[in-house]
């Protein structure tokens, strides 16, 4: 799986008729599973056990009775029995392997927390697949695939977990997730608060449903790391797709610009052109939400504070429309091209992994509809409006199902979630996604923590030390209510007895 | 529907090998229908309007967009635009009608609540049925008969009055159901906090599942009504099976009482003496729930404290066993002949309606696992064990399905549901089901209400010359809370302005 779902979205990414089918920051959320990421390069390999779960393929309903196996991970290292803890990696798109391997922050807090770490692999996405093979061929196969079912399964894991493992039957569980990650967290405490005594929700869009943010907020965000990153940067990005777009006019136009912006692929047709700018504007996207302060090894690998070291190459939106191209191209080479390796740019590509995007694809044309506009104004993109029944067209077309755009909010609650408890939403002001993030407390103990200086969760990744105070600061007041809810549970449990 | 599945779980109802097929409570808990019922008879009619709303039959997967026609009532004769309320019945496992016009405590507090009434009708019952007249056929047109389903039901339904309904959109709703009602409205405050403010969930066993409670509690519960309503005459009821085994070993004593009890079809073997001794307990069942103190016109015309007058003729345990099965006879026809209607008494029926238990038997055979047991030591009846492997075998026969008797627990918390919050448990003394209801407070805002002299849910039924003061007090202390959660909402809803 994986590239010709990557092209199928980019190829429907950006339409001519200025509407959006397949919004950007679907693909981008279909990209988050990048966002902890490192390559095995410079990460310590982590200690863990593997364990599958045999889980029902439908938690709410009994006709078809079929089971399938969940993958789990577990690492115990800094268990205590006595007074300890566990925390729980509330799986999402993608192999849980990764996200082990590069959540740090669950790793380095262990010890200090007693702490056993579980990551459990969310259904339809690396090995556990409720049909194997067949998981993704049509819409009755992947009619499992949804949220609710997703957090049934870890609540039977933990119900599991605590009859089998001894000694972890009397500890407080706590729900850890980022991204799609963090919205299963935060759901997870507000669906099952008898299972978990809190959650850590980092960068959790958990508003960017219906209308309850502004649909522009994710696109504002992208262009305001630019626009920060260096003079005239998110104005040049502007200005890039007019330029891209008189190119296009004629044959000769498109032939430079294959050339020039070294493409595997020549330009040959419109479609191309909307190919290619869709490309470009989700690289600047990724960039947004894996602005990191130090060089990482991701998509690709990257200098640290990459927008910086783009936007050195964008200085000038006034100069000639070549000249403005090149500059974009050379932009555009700090991210695919930071190791000097590639031969040439690849459109059909914005990720060098070979994780698929089918079942986010999926999630977001049936519950996790998450409308994005932009309009060129408070944005640096060409204008597009949400269009709904477009939308719903594409999906049916592709998954042969219709988005229920309304459907999460009714089941989530919306903005309307304060009479939960022990929730902490963690933001950085770089990332996005932070625009359908919670960022202001709604109560004592539903607590919002931003992170100026932060990208997409920040502060989920290891320890760093290039990491800002902004981060370190996060970090140590999440482990602060952690150590509450543990506290909590820990006394009201001896009040009983 | 009704009468072949009334037989067909009579028949199942208890075995010669001690083992209980299907508890007694699950046809108990299939009676409950009946348990605020009258006849039209001293029924004022309740003016309301119907209703019905497109459903989709899974919530919770995006194959099938299929859709039924939900039915719901509204009452709105006493609602008020400014500063009203919603009280919301979460419909239970009958026709929607019968509880709009049976619930008279709803109607007697409209007025000084200010509310709305709404009357949802559960799917799968009354007309509410996702397939129509295929809707019982088998496990697959029953897939989507679950909990979950129907709070998603309730909670889109709100949704869409507040949309639809001029003035309906910033009041606080409430939602208050009996029985399994009572236990859908305290689960539907614990799964969307955000669509109501609070519940009422009179006479809610949502303790009877897995081991919460001993198995034992329900039938020692009813014993327990019928020993205090009369000198000896639950050791009288006791002494009863014994007597009845030892008339059945002969071809003579089987015509004996097949003559002696009045029955319409006579006994002619084993299998026929087990559904005698089966209607015979459900009988003491159902006088247990509705020992109400007034007479009332239910699954049979009743008088005041129906169990007082069954034991006027259960005095005597040692008499010989044919007076005892006379004096048996004399108290049963209290409950099936008081109206001197009936010629004979047939052991099919418990019950005069035609109101169908396909539903709750399906119900009972997947989430809702109901254990129920009797040991005759501290109960009046026949030991029972409860055997989940034998019942699993008989839903897999009767339904296609087995049970999860663990998922309710994992779903709703079980006794962890300390984290909520408005939600008032009323249970009566003398209901056997307050054995698996809440009856201790367990926070502030999660109270139990008891009442020492009620049955199944008196605190729902409409205010009588003859409820005796606890219901009173019961029915008042309700109605503080609610008054004060729909102040606390109009009071956050200021703050936010």
């Amino acid at each position: 799986m994986g590239r010709t779902t990557v092209l199928l979205l980019l190829l429907t990414l950006l339409t001519p008729g200025a509407a959006i089918r397949v919004p950007p920051a679907m693909k981008a959320l279909s990209s988050l599973r990048w966002s902890t990421s490192f390559t095995s390069r410079g990460t310590v390999a982590k200690k863990y056990s593997i364990h599958y779960i045999e889980q029902k393929v439908n938690h709410f309903g009994f006709d078809a009775d079929k089971t399938f196996k969940q993958r789990y991970l577990i690492a115990d290292e800094y268990w205590k029995k006595n007074g300890g803890s566990i925390l729980f990696y509330t799986g999402n798109e993608g192999d849980i392997t990764w996200f082990c391997n590069n959540t740090g922050f669950m790793w380095d807090v262990a010890a200090q927390l007693k702490a056993m770490l579980v990551f459990a692999e969310h259904r339809y996405y690396g090995e556990s697949l409720p049909f194997g093979n067949k998981s993704f061929t049509d819409s009755r196969h992947l009619d499992f695939l949804t949220s609710e079912q997703a957090l049934a399964d870890f609540a039977v894991l933990i119900k599991h977990l605590k009859k089998t493992i001894p000694g972890a039957k009397n500890q407080p569980v706590i729900a850890i997730g980022g991204s799609y990650g963090g919205m299963l967290a935060a759901w997870f405490r507000m669906k099952y608060p008898h299972i978990v005594v809190g959650a850590l929700a980092a960068s959790a869009p958990i508003w960017h449903f219906g209308n309850l943010v502004p649909c522009g907020v994710f696109m504002e965000i992208v262009t305001k790391d630019f626009k920060r990153s260096g003079p005239n940067c998110s104005e040049t990005i502007r200005s890039s797709w007019d330029a891209i777009n008189r190119f296009a006019r004629t044959g000769a136009g498109l032939r430079w610009l294959s050339e020039s912006l070294g493409l595997c692929t020549a330009l040959t047709n419109t479609q191309d052109v909307q190919n290619l700018k869709a490309w470009i504007s989700e690289t600047w996207i990724n960039l947004a939400m894996v602005d990191y302060p130090y060089e990482s090894d991701f998509l690709q690998p990257l200098p640290a504070w990459p927008i910086k070291v783009v936007c050195q190459y964008l200085k000038n939106p006034s100069v000639s429309d070549a000249q403005l191209l090149q500059n974009i191209f050379q932009a555009l080479n700090v991210y695919y091209n930071y190791s000097g390796q590639a031969n040439c740019l690849n459109i059909s590509e914005t990720t060098t992994s070979s994780l698929g995007t089918q079942g986010w694809s999926y999630q977001a044309c049936t519950e996790m509809v998450m409308p994005f506009c932009t309009n060129g104004i408070n944005d640096m993109f060409e204008p597009h409006s949400w269009n709904l029944r477009e939308f719903s067209e594409d999906c049916f077309k592709q998954w042969g199902v219709r988005p229920r755009p309304a459907w999460i909010i009714t089941m989530y609650g919306g903005k309307n979630i304060s009479s939960h408890t022990n929730i902490i939403f963690s933001n950085g002001e770089l990332d996005p996604w932070s625009g359908g993030g919670v960022t202001k407390d709604i109560t004592d103990t539903l607590v919002a923590i931003t992170i100026p200086e932060g990208a997409h969760h920040l502060d989920l990744r290891a320890r760093n030390a290039f990491d800002p105070t902004t981060v370190l600061l996060a970090r140590s007041l999440e482990v602060r209510h952690m150590k509450q809810w543990i506290r909590d549970f820990y006394a009201n449990q001896r009040k009983k007895h």
